[in-house]
């Protein structure tokens, strides 16, 4: 057990590790941090693009739950060297994405700091949460789109060269269309923001089931964090359907496990450096 | 304009800066961060009151604006040199602030960090909503309780030396009940947590109105930060009710000021170091 682990077992409750977030009265509350030199370094990409990213990986935990994001409290730590111009990109990077997902940015706390931190809250509404329990036995694991290269453009980062200004590290794409279209036909989900194998991780415990591989899953792909992919599970009577809206979206379905009794564990590091 | 002003002008609504929270359809959302070296030094306190006050901090933010605080998410960023036994502690402070509130912790983010900072977001109810917004002409303005023990607290910790467990500096003592039962009779409310004149600046701001002192206030009292007292307006006619209420609970009130035509700008320096 890591120390955010441990940290977390001593909230009794437990819901704080339940789903990307927290699902009462209609409503899902997420909130999660974007900090200087833990997901980023600052010359990795543009202040907009940090903004822009911090939002964009806050509002993928909604649409996976099939929330409708509303609303976003921002808490942002500046650093004094910060220009005004600075400000002004990291703000636009802000608002490009709350335009972009029809977010209104309510309220939040911004504080002089050594290095940027970001922590943002989530309000989402939603009349059917989609949950990580939901995993029934027999039930299709699925992924959405490649998995792999957000994890060779954070080795070149690490390497000090330039990645594509197109990758989805920089920039993750959500698909909030495909997904709020298949919700109604699938079990349970999650986004891939640690890498496949500790999301299934995840999903097994939250579902108490295992996993059968269909084949083998290289690491370079289990193991690629930052994704924001989806990972979802449904009965194979759906399968059509899900394939169809799929297509409608040209979004590419990885069917690679069936749910079998058991659990699941894997032996990866987490990603983050 | 200080460079936090500055970053939060680029959010055209400013919402943003309007209230200790955000009202929206019966419920209030607000977050405050609390960082180590920017709110706090980790010598101060033990992380059990820091993790208190940064709650406690939060909860102030709901009860001054008459909500019931129902639900709180954590962004816990932790050091890495921090034993079990250290996030045991940490957690405890957290969870003791929620129930003397009677708030469930439902989720949020730990991740690992150089420093501990927290930010933390709070979502409370309530049918009549106390903005800042709401002083009249003619209004009384008045704080609770005794101001400056904060200040002279903040100096001698900077000096390196104890203080009482006791101060308010480290144990903010919020009024609730005081404060729900007064609420009816109100025009504007808010805390004092960067001293009394700077919220008379934000007050000054929101109601579009100045202020006229009975006596001149020392600035060893109006730049007094972190106190957490209430500063509230209300007109004459609920003078007698109010000071009965505050009777009951034992509450000291400071009646120091009319509203005038006008704008109060406080030429005092911010207090956070």
């Amino acid at each position: 057990m890591n120390k955010e682990e441990y940290f977390i077992k001593q909230f009794s409750n437990n819901k704080i590790i339940g789903d990307d977030g927290a699902f009462i009265d209609g409503f899902v509350y997420s909130m999660d941090a974007f900090f200087e030199n833990v997901h980023f370094k600052k010359e990795w990409m543009s202040l907009k693009q940090i903004a822009y990213k911090s939002m964009i990986v806050n509002i993928s935990d909604a649409i996976v739950m099939n929330a409708i994001p509303l609303y976003a409290l921002l808490s942002v730590a500046i650093p004094k060297s910060y220009s005004n111009a600075d400000l002004k990109e990291l703000a636009k990077g802000f608002k490009k994405a709350a335009k972009k997902f029809g977010i209104q940015i309510i309220g939040g706390d911004t504080i002089s700091n050594e290095k940027l931190d970001i922590s943002i809250t989530i309000i989402s509404k939603t009349s059917n949460p989609i949950l990580r329990s939901g995993v029934k036995k027999n039930d299709l694991l699925c992924y959405t789109g490649i998995l792999g290269s957000c994890k060779k453009d954070l080795e070149t980062l690490f390497e000090n060269k330039p990645i594509s200004k197109k990758s989805k590290f920089i920039k993750p794409k959500l698909k909030p269309y495909f997904f709020y279209e298949i919700a109604p036909f699938i079990t349970a989900s999650m986004d891939i923001s640690d890498g496949l194998f500790f999301e299934l991780e995840k999903l097994s415990k939250a579902s108490k089931i295992g996993f059968e591989f269909f084949n083998e899953i290289d690491e370079s792909i289990g193991s690629s964090g930052e994704e924001y992919e989806i990972l979802f599970s449904f009965d194979e009577i759906n399968l059509d359907k899900i394939k169809r809206i799929a297509k409608k979206h040209k979004v590419e379905l990885n069917i690679f496990a069936k749910a079998i009794k058991g659990k699941y564990r894997t032996a990866c590091k987490n990603h983050h450096f």
